[in-house]
């Protein structure tokens, strides 16, 4: 599959820093851009090659065929992407952002013509900037790396192998399905951390003197910056909203139960079951698949493995090797 | 005042397992019984005694001015004061139950003569059983000791001696603030918690490949026994409607805002915001205060300690020592 490709990585916050880190450990050579001078300062500082100048680390990219990785909040994807459609329209690209449907349509209306897999590292929200970043950030963590009908087979091995790199393994997901199950497994949770938080702190100094494990684990990601739990979660609206619904269903659900009969045990007994069975989901097999890259349904193989929980950790000839729960 | 009571644990799960060995270890003469002859072997097994003759315990406790602890579920609670009713009416009487206001008034209906003062240490639901328990369960845990004003303040000081030698610090409210608070900061986090592990788990199997540090704190207390869970929120019904009704207040309202603005703002900002309030509150001033217990105005002087946050962490002479946040 040709040499190890060089990668650029565009915002060097928490996880593009961690990406640049992780990326130069594996053995790539790395540069990266951001418009946050502080960022840019700190990281030259420690070694990397970094800069403001986001126009020309694009351009490096497009003349050494360099893997370019989108590493900004949401709100900033589009201005990076039309420098990316001026300086590497071509380039083999990626992205760390948190939601993946709004991306994906994006890459197609500025740059059609890169040659893009979405990517979305199931990791760290809570601290931020260059100096939070960490090589090891991504070590055994989920990385999910987007298939769609037109996915360019090329890119998506290009971005999965950058995830094995940073010590991740790898989902295949489509967009829509990724969006759908991070509103489960993580916008929700910040939503109800924060409502949760609003209730506790309104019984006061006495209700922060017994406050203990339940609290603190239920409320931890409210502590996160409002910023980037805005962007995340408002930036998956319609994904989140009837997620949201569910939740306020259940909810609902337990309060009638218990203002009516005084009991809670279809909540409490569901929780407890979906908890075990959220343990069950995650007990490996043993068995393994290979996914031929080359194969006219690589695509339909792929999705197969994320969509039964399975994980993709090495890439053999042009197979992608996978692990089944 | 006098020497040190001996102490009678009824029921020996985690938590009145816990309490007898700490007992023990602090120097107090133990002994315990329990229905559950496989807890009553255990212990005795580890060298304590231990029985399943409640009314023997109970008798030997009578005769030696000792205090009784009951440790049993709120479920078994009316069952074992008829047997104190019986064989130490009068005896120095505590609880570690977790709600407050339905134990006080079986008390006063099953043994008005006991001289009696509720309690509940904030430590550890998850596990449970004699072999579940230790003896530092309670190191640096708030114990809440209720202050009624027919509080016996011989007794309220009994119990609070204990929960001191347990190693936690004592936190002196009202049983109706202990039910409202503990709704916020334990009953509502574990509904939640269970809501939660359900919305995750109906995303299969890509949720649980997916889930990480937001759901997992989230969900973390879902794995509790659903019996336990339901003890507890079933059993402050009263208190957690209300609580309950915040919460899908502010859940509604961030559903609304969601869907009529895409925006999150209020509700995230007000977590985050609520976050730092509370670790405000538990920024402790250096401030010491005495409440003297023979004073007349000793049960408002205490409960003011209590309302605001504060910890009473020692006795001298005949005044209570608490610090202030």
């Amino acid at each position: 599959m040709g040499a190890v490709r060089n990668v650029c990585v565009i915002g060097l916050g928490l996880i593009g820093g961690s990406v640049l880190r992780a990326a130069a450990d594996a053995g790539r050579t790395v540069w990266g851009a951001t418009t946050s001078t502080s960022d840019a300062e700190t990281a030259a500082a420690d070694g990397f090659a970094a800069t403001t100048d986001v126009a020309a680390a694009l351009r490096e990219a497009a003349d050494s065929d360099a893997v370019v990785v989108l590493a900004v909040p949401l709100t900033a994807l589009n201005t990076v992407l039309a420098e990316v459609a001026k300086h590497a329209p071509d380039c083999l690209l990626t992205d760390v952002t948190s939601v993946k449907t709004p991306v994906h349509d994006s890459v197609r209306a500025t740059v059609p013509s890169a040659r893009f897999a979405g990517g979305h590292p199931m990791s760290g929200t809570a601290e931020s900037g260059w100096s939070a970043g960490k090589s090891e950030l991504f070590d055994g963590a989920a990385w999910v790396v987007t298939v769609e009908s037109d996915t360019d087979l090329v890119a998506w091995r290009e971005a999965a192998t950058l995830a094995l790199d940073c010590g991740a393994h790898v989902v295949p997901l489509r967009s829509e399905a990724h969006d759908e199950t991070v509103a489960r497994i993580s916008h929700l949770p910040h939503l109800l951390a924060a409502v949760l938080a609003s209730v506790g702190a309104a019984g006061g100094p006495v209700a922060a003197a017994l406050a203990a494990g339940s609290f603190t684990d239920g409320t931890r990601v409210a502590g996160t910056r409002p910023e980037l739990v805005r962007a995340m979660t408002e930036g998956n609206a319609a994904a989140l909203l009837p997620v949201l619904d569910e939740a306020l269903g259940a909810l609902g659900a337990a309060r009638g139960s218990l203002a009516s009969t005084g009991g809670l045990a279809a909540t409490i007994d569901a929780g407890h079951k979906a908890t075990r069975q959220m343990a069950e989901y995650r007990r490996t097999s043993g068995t393994n698949v290979r996914v031929r890259l080359s194969a006219s349904d690589a695509r339909e193989s792929l999705l197969a493995v994320g969509e039964r929980g399975g994980r993709i950790t090495a890439f053999d000839d042009d197979a992608a090797l996978a692990e089944m729960p």
